[in-house]
């Protein structure tokens, strides 16, 4: 649904609250994976394992109300821009994308995000940027807890994983969020096969399609199917390519089949 | 939204379900709660424990794909009749209920059910029902599987809980599933207090309102708030009942505001 390089945005979103953050924590001058991150050390950043990960994304999306997260995300994407291009990246949308989800609209569908990424943080844009309200957006989340603080309910955030909306999560998420089968599901990654598998195996016709990044000029260009660099930032394994061909799958090739990949391509 | 008693629905059909079950499980016959069940003594199903439902529960509602569990439901809904007024469950639905809900969607409202009940369980029937789709009931629901079985992919059913959507559950479900606050909450017990709270906490105008089963004629009586009987199922408390009273939430009386309970009352 939009750019994934150099880092995956909400990746980006995280490493920048790091930085505000870090006067409230004078301890991460000395610790890793923040230490890395505070001394803009690209090549340590480049190298983080799941789990550094895992150790900045809780210490930065939780420990505030849900209210106030998504504040902070909405704050976030309308100043942060992509190192590249130089954009918003609520403007990194790829255009077909936007397209399809229209036409399925207009033609009685309803479009659903189903993302490896934070639930939340795809909720505070996706009805603006994509038109998909909130309760169409199931993705990755954190625990969250009730409480009452002067009187006022808040649900808080908590600094652990609720549900991991990725591989197989994404099949579970979408009978879990949903409770109906895909007609038709988009992915572009490893992360998307049993989503498409899932997609498959309803009865009649069900449309499956992969977004194949192979254009260096206009977006990026990764795998490592087709012999494309292994960037490690959304796989696109030999597997998945060879799995979709056998089963009929349709790979899109972002630099062949799409005219235009951003709205202010020409 | 529909009959609590004697028992919930659902605990109905899991004990039906336990009959049926018994042939393949030999040790029920002497082990409880499997047991009382099995004897039909009333007087030790009336005092299970919560730990007892959810072994009977269990037992009952996982081990196969969620594919099978909904047509089980469906069976059984078309077969089953309570036991005082002899129609199928799907009757025994609050008219007053249905009507707010199609009002409200005429007033371009989306509804949805919250339930302390089975989210599966509740979406088998709620379409049809209610006209409410899948993606719409928000419930308590089991851990489930990804598995690929002679080449077709199933989502499984585990023993074991996943999500609890009662009492400040149903707060969190709301958020989680929806991801945005009512402007409208209706709850009959003791597990809608947190959900009523999160309403009304909410900016502008909000309804908030409980239904009170207070007419042992037409249907049941029961709190203990009022002085009514206290039965463990669909507890409406004092308690609840002073917090709507202060907070302004409109208690609804079945025996004195609806006219009609259920379609085929005269």
């Amino acid at each position: 649904m939009w750019v994934e390089h150099p880092l995956y945005t909400q990746a980006m979103f995280a490493l920048d609250r790091v930085h505000v953050l870090a006067p409230q924590h004078p301890e991460w001058r000395d610790r890793e994976p923040f230490k890395a991150v505070l001394t803009n050390d690209t090549a340590a950043i480049a190298k983080f394992s799941e789990s550094d990960w895992a150790e900045i994304v809780f210490a930065t999306h939780s420990g505030m109300s849900q209210e106030a997260f998504l504040e902070i995300v909405r704050q976030w994407l309308t100043t942060a821009k992509h190192p590249r291009f130089k954009r918003l990246y609520s403007e990194l949308v790829y255009q077909p994308m936007l397209e399809v989800m229209r036409y399925l609209r207009a033609s009685g569908f309803k479009t659903w995000f189903v993302t490896g990424g934070g639930q939340d943080f795809v909720r505070s844009y996706a009805q603006k940027v994509y038109g998909v309200p909130p309760e169409q957006v199931v993705g990755s989340s954190v625990a969250t807890k009730y409480e009452i603080t002067n009187g006022k309910p808040e649900i808080m955030r908590l600094p652990n994983l609720f549900f991991d909306d990725d591989h197989a999560g994404k099949a579970l998420g979408i009978d879990l969020f949903i409770g109906k089968r895909p007609y038709a599901a988009f992915g572009n990654s490893t992360g998307d096969q049993q989503m498409l598998e899932w997609t498959g195996a309803g009865g009649g016709m069900r449309l499956k399609m992969l977004v194949y990044h192979d254009d260096p000029q206009r977006e990026y260009a990764y795998g490592p199917a087709g012999g494309l660099p292994d960037t490690n930032v959304g796989t696109f394994s030999q597997p998945l390519m060879d799995e979709a061909k056998a089963k009929g799958w349709i790979v899109i090739s972002m630099k062949n089949d799409w005219k235009r990949i951003f709205s202010f391509n020409e």
